[in-house]
């Protein structure tokens, strides 16, 4: 049996493990790679990933392009019974934009000391938004890091 | 001489004065009136309003698709050479972006107690982004109080 058979369906980890997919998505297509996707009653309503170069597009992160795809299939704004798994921990835009969206849960993998939204206060994110941080984070951290290596060898 | 004609052309009020006719575009289609433009060598190169309701998506404030129109007009996605005017102060989520897109400048109207950006520490925009706030700040928020006025009327 191998180590992917033992995640079950519907767990954190099953999840973010569909996130990682669309993050090496970004990867093959030379972006930054994060991914992300909406769950609501155990269904993936939105899948996305880092698309800034491509859309030449400072706001196309993963978890926005979640968001917009999610309550366009949801056909009302507010993700109030979803939750956001994204692979890396979102940034203070994506975290203001997952505010308004009232989403109920989000759940990160890796952590990011520079950008990432826990280094502001008061908190950005909505105050009833539960959110669970470290999930597969080696997988998603290394991804990143080797996008950075490869990118700096091509220098 | 009327008022209007006194208001120099390519001063802040002349540019402001563009963003608050986005504004009461987005008043008459019954969304929250804010408007933005983006101006790059005296020329304005992006118009947004407000479009959360009709587009249903919490991340269509004035301020994101016009940072989306300028990087398209522009061909680039770092808007380092431009002003954003915009009749609200910004709230989190777009001063993150605006953070990402390097912006020369930011214009706002009214101060926006509840969601505003300056809640926040550290300081969420790019540290060598100059921010100019209060500019037809009255004209701004008359427009909001109105529009709130009027819903609570018709509910």
């Amino acid at each position: 049996m191998n180590q992917e058979s033992i995640i079950s369906p519907f767990s954190d980890e099953y999840f973010m493990k569909q996130a990682l997919e669309e993050a090496h998505k970004a990867f093959d297509e030379e972006e930054i790679p994060v991914g992300a996707i909406v769950v609501c009653n155990n269904r993936i309503i939105a899948r996305a990933h880092n698309l800034t170069e491509r859309l030449n597009d400072v706001t196309a992160h993963a978890e926005m392009q979640a968001i917009t795809a999610a309550a366009n299939y949801l056909g009302g704004k507010y993700l109030k019974d979803c939750t956001l798994y994204v692979t890396l921990e979102p940034c203070n835009m994506c975290a203001g934009a997952l505010a308004w969206s009232q989403i109920s849960k989000i759940v990160y993998g890796a952590s990011d000391d520079k950008r990432g939204y826990t280094r502001f206060s008061p908190n950005p994110m909505h105050p009833r938004t539960e959110v669970v941080s470290g999930i597969m984070k080696e997988e998603s951290a290394n991804l990143i890091k080797d996008f950075f290596t490869r990118k700096r060898m091509s220098l």
